[in-house]
């Protein structure tokens, strides 16, 4: 069922819409106060991350509080690696760890793609809580790390500065690391299916890391990848078309390519210029983007220039030939957990406001 | 006088070369024994810094042990500030830091420019400490951070995951920014003019940070004071041309705006293309890298290979018009601290051979 508000949505499928969508990734997050009070509630970001009441719970708390187009599933980016059996934990202060990482040979051979249906219930079991929660208000998009991005938190165990360990295998030993993508591409895909059939009316793959791979190593060992997870997902749901969006931060090197794998919209971080962007590839995708963070650091008033820029660079959705370009306004990257809440109230209402006269 | 090897500094001025010559960002670092052993009789990393005769032996270390064509000065990137009364340090574990950062509107108004000669003659010393210890083997690269790297550590008081402080000024108070850009402008272009006249017979512009920045705050706050720098920089010296290669780490997206700064070449990182690069700005510019620093752990054969596919993006250095277009070979950022010493051998043979290879 379509949601009352699809602004989103069409704007994904390049139709017509009385203004631009806005949402903004980890929207729902640590910036807002009762974020964290029901992250306290649940004792730790796992404990969050996996109860679908709580999950449910801190997914709408934006939704509630500003005018947002879209809700996203909150989840953590790393549940599929966790149902592989690596052992994901959040050692105190410090980003997401595994016990177990990649790092020999027996241990790529072993690993397979989960049943996303069996492994990975509690996510479904949130999707589900939060289409009843949402009541049709607006969208509700599933996600998922992208193959390679998996792949650096499996073999290096946990965040990293330079990937010495993944592109250490990337360069030695390139085999096995196609082996793991070719298990993580399927095990994408199969969660992000699943998510589909439990409710997601749009999915995001993020490629959070394809933009610290080298020109050529990005195509082989990023791209190639989502492009089968591309080709293996359910694009149609009860009826309704699931847009997807590919959004790989650092990639402005490649956006053509990226715009050929067969994804509905192509998310660009702020390094892009959006009018080159919709010049390069407006033709065959949505574009979603592309805002710096810092720029809710800067005021009520640099914070609506900001956003006339975004708006601006992108231009008029209308083509001159009648057909429409999709814009899905957001930020290059995920928003700080020191952003000022009320700045996120002025960023919607002008990007809503300022969208509206654009088409006047 | 010319250096007895000048390959470095002709393929910078697109002139005629027999092969591809290669240097290493970093190259005088912690991946070689005699640098670790040197850094420990100095006692610190400032020790070393600060003194003409340890950056003398640390600086020839790299061209002693590979047949590098071009030395570059051991110095540190925030040798400016420090001189201008920030209060450099470096804590145990962790990266540089300043004791006074600029916060305030009264600290950005005392800021002024210091007199290399005056408050950086350590550095002039080393230079000349350098040029003696090399007799002409190959030239010798001075280098400075760019204003707006140079400000991101002013302001922060250190290093950065999100550049929130700096970006806040940025968005909220961009008249202070620009002020200390302005002071940095004049600053850097001093002291490498002062590198210069003490025997630097190249300069490198670091603008390690202007990645960071979204399209349009880029061209504002880091291209538009490089170019201050470049239009102040003494392009001669006894007779010979300085050339000036300025690197904007993450400065794909605005190549064609960075080769029009004025700079005789521009270095490129990992993620950029050699050849579309070339067809983009090869007219106009040498340009200099970029292979992925990490390719330096895949084993020999690998490492050959990836040496070759970055000297065939670039493709032949002559011109169809009989032209030559310039490329130095680099890493597309400095090499890690873990790198095999045996693999750089490896490398700057492969580059050697196979350059010439390609010109037969």
């Amino acid at each position: 069922m379509k949601p009352r508000n699809d602004t989103f949505l069409r704007a994904l499928l390049r139709q017509p819409t009385d203004y631009t969508p806005v949402w903004l990734m980890r929207q729902a997050g640590r910036y807002l106060p009762e974020y964290n009070a029901t992250r306290s509630r649940a004792g730790s970001f796992l404990g969050l991350a996996k109860s679908p009441a709580y999950a449910a719970e801190v997914t709408l708390q934006p939704i509630d509080r500003y005018a947002l187009d879209a809700a996203i599933l909150f989840s953590d980016i790393l549940t599929v690696p966790d149902a592989m059996g690596l052992g994901l934990y959040f050692a105190e202060g410090e980003g997401p760890k595994f016990e177990r990482p990649l790092r020999h040979e027996n241990d790529v051979a072993a690993l397979a793609a989960p049943d996303p249906e069996l492994s990975l219930g509690y996510v479904m079991d949130a999707v589900r809580e939060i289409r009843k929660a949402l009541a049709g208000r607006v969208p509700l998009i599933g996600f998922s790390g992208s193959p390679w991005t998996l792949a650096c938190y499996m073999v290096e165990g946990g965040g990293s500065d330079d990937f010495r360990i993944v592109k250490t295998m990337l360069y030695a030993r390139p085999d096995l690391l196609h082996r793991i993508l070719a298990v993580n591409a399927q095990a994408v895909a199969d969660y992000l299916n699943a998510q589909i059939r439990a409710g997601a009316q749009a999915v995001m793959i993020f490629d959070t890391w394809g933009g610290v791979l080298a020109d050529g190593a990005f195509q082989r060992f990023s791209l190639a990848y989502m492009r089968q997870v591309l080709g293996r997902l359910q694009r149609e749901h009860e009826g309704e078309r699931i847009p997807v969006i590919v959004f790989t931060k650092g990639g402005g090197p490649w956006l053509e390519e990226i715009a050929e794998i067969g994804a509905d919209a192509v998310g660009l971080d702020w390094t892009v210029n959006l009018g080159q962007a919709r010049a390069r590839i407006g033709a065959r995708c949505a574009l979603q983007g592309n805002l710096d963070p810092m720029a809710l650091f800067g005021g009520e008033d640099t914070l609506r220039g900001e956003v006339a820029k975004v708006l601006r660079s992108f231009g008029d959705p209308r083509n001159p030939d009648g057909t429409w370009a999709g814009h899905v306004f957001n930020l290059g990257h995920g928003i700080s957990q020191f952003t000022p809440p009320e700045a996120v109230a002025v960023l919607v209402d002008a990007v809503h406001e300022q969208s509206r006269q654009l088409r006047l």
